[in-house]
């Protein structure tokens, strides 16, 4: 299935759906730091968030908002993540909501709140509440590429995607954005994946499509093997299309609007791994013929991973043996004798030993952007796609001061 | 109990155990790559090995070679690990033992192989027999530091330790040397760590001492997450020392012994940690007060592994956050709402939010070369330490370009 994307769409692409954002001078710096993003009527919302035991305040909050499948939209701002902030925190969650709920015209429970930056450290609230105004002042459509912006914190760029297809007959618009760059390791989420959209859909098949979709792209990237407290997505649906709503699991509408959340989930991802703290290049992960697709996905995940590919990636040297390395702690049962590993179309290891090949083809094809690794397990059916990004000094440089 | 450390000790300080090395060639430098080590008379044996589905060639021999816990020495190269070579490895790697065993003048059997260095190259074996021919020409108990420096390959520094002990009224010595720096991320055993005592001790015993120990020791050690093929630790006891057998696991003696072997065992790994590629600081992490042991294991290990607590140590920032949110992301079950963070002795978080502390305070403990981070959970009686090293720009450049 094919899927139109809309050049320069985003997160208020979607019929009904509108941005502000401003600068709360959260982290000091001049510039965007806060977004507002809400849809002008009703809809439907899920959301799956991080698997990390320190659940920060507004994901605890977003939680309990989301959880009837109602809501209209969300408050964000980077530059301080309300992790690890106690009681305080997470009444200053709620005000966050509160505030953003006044603007809106809506219930404090339909709001979504998220927060990105320093964990430990409590929200500045009179910043945070003149924000939330500021960015409520004069919300539209045109500031949808603003709100991408707003939530980067050592992100180089910002993450947007839109893409339209056909449900029942009707023309219906997915928008999202995200923001990763480090502490990235999602498990059931990413750092803040957003999406809106004009389908019409229960919150129950909503629920479910995202779901499907994360885990098939949010949680199948990883920049440093570190899963935030604040990881989440949420999605929104407010049905102006005019499609039949979806509310069948099994009916053909649901199948497409999954795949098109899918769509817009794995791009997003890639988007982040891109985009790692430090990163030079994109690095894909294909398992085939894993015993099963569990297993497929470990194996993809823990080559993504490891820290010896991602440098010998960054070095351009064809060091095979630390992905197959990877495959072998993996804590897959597999057989060892029948695993080959390609990069890109190159063949460098057959049945779990090494080829002889041209270092010079391994080269050309390391020097690209995009680098793909294919393991070909040859014992079963299971597939599964990772990506991650290479690890350079300039991670470590980021990582080094992040905080002073 | 105190053990009496042997200054400038190590794999041949016991009774009766000589060392040999050699030149071999084989990573082109002009350094010994080769190591004999043997004791004199015969003397039993036990081992540990990678969990590391692709065992490499060396550790599968090396396994057949010591289920029967019987064997008196091993002949190990470093600049080429023969993994991921097939058949040919495999006999390459039984040729070794042969060759050896003709030297020491036992059965092939009796003789424990090991490699590092390169995954999925052929050793190149005339270079390998004329090396250990060398290495058996004038073996000597001098030349034994000689050996810890034959296995290193990008550790910077050699690994060795010897104590002393009395066992049943009779002075027992366990000497021992390691090697580290990449790839480190041991998961029964760590990348190659030899030991030796003169002590009388049952196969049976050995064998669950070492057990113990590693997991005290190598098992709590990580520097990049990356669980290599090659690991292995072997130990070796000839019993010249005279003491009555130990074969009661039950007996003071055992429990002696096995806490000596531990020492030692703790002593490499900290060495390894500390020596890890591109390592500035070695880094120290208590878990008390887990629910059990395992749980606090585990939460050390993912701790120490962080790639943002490693780089944040790097930076000397005192950015505890990110300490919290591994022991969140561990896996674990525990409460969130009652965990506290020390640097050092510097209380910076508690009950699992933030304290108010002295930055000046925190740079100080810092700056020291080892960092020791606390973390109380204060719900139950579990304990366990981990140690692993920094993440600097230099492991990024060392293996950037580690085989070309």
């Amino acid at each position: 299935m094919n899927f139109v994307y809309i050049p320069g769409g985003g997160i208020t692409s979607p019929q009904g759906f509108v941005a502000g954002v401003a600068q709360a001078g959260i982290k000091k710096t001049d510039r965007y730091d806060m977004a507002l993003v809400y849809s002008k009527t009703p809809a439907t919302a899920a959301g799956v968030y991080t698997t990390n035991k320190f659940l920060a305040a507004p994901v605890q909050i977003s939680q309990k908002h989301l959880a009837n499948g109602i809501a209209r939209g969300f408050v964000v701002n980077s530059g301080c993540a309300n992790a690890c902030t106690g009681r305080e925190g997470l009444e200053n969650a709620y005000l966050m909501a509160a505030k953003a709920a006044e603007i809106i015209g809506c219930m404090p429970e339909e709001v979504v709140v998220a927060s990105t930056g320093v964990i430990g450290v409590q929200l500045p609230m009179p910043k945070i509440i003149k924000g939330i105004e500021e960015a409520g002042a004069a919300p539209s459509r045109e500031k949808g590429q603003l709100a991408a912006q707003a939530i980067m914190t050592t992100d180089t760029c910002s993450k947007e995607i839109a893409i339209e297809l056909e449900l029942g007959g009707e023309k219906v618009i997915l928008g999202g954005m995200a923001k990763g760059s480090g502490m990235i390791h999602p498990n059931m989420a990413t750092m803040l994946g957003f999406i809106t959209t004009d389908a019409a859909i229960s919150p129950h098949c909503l629920q479910a499509a995202l779901k499907e979709a994360t885990d098939l792209s949010f949680n199948m990237i990883t920049v440093d093997g570190d899963t935030s407290t604040n990881d989440m997505v949420a999605v929104f649906a407010n049905g102006l299309a005019g499609n039949g709503e979806i509310k069948d699991k099994e009916s053909s509408d649901y199948k497409t609007f999954a795949r098109a959340l899918t769509e817009v989930c794995i791009a997003l991802a890639k988007m982040i791994a891109q985009d790692g703290e430090g990163a030079t290049k994109l690095i894909e992960v294909k398992v085939e013929n894993a015993p099963n697709n569990r297993a497929a996905r470990v194996i993809a995940k823990t080559i993504a991973g490891s820290s010896l590919v991602k440098t010998a990636i960054f070095g351009e040297d064809a060091n095979w043996g630390r992905i197959i390395c990877a495959v072998g702690y993996s804590g897959v049962d597999f057989n060892p004798d029948s695993v080959d590993v390609y990069l890109g179309n190159l063949p460098v290891a057959r049945d779990g030993a090494g080829l002889t090949f041209d270092e010079e083809d391994a080269r050309k094809i390391l020097q690209e952007d995009k680098i793909v690794i294919k393991v070909d397990m040859k014992q079963g059916e299971g597939q599964a796609t990772a990506w991650g990004c290479d690890l350079s000094y300039d991670y470590v440089k980021i990582n080094a001061a992040y905080r002073t």
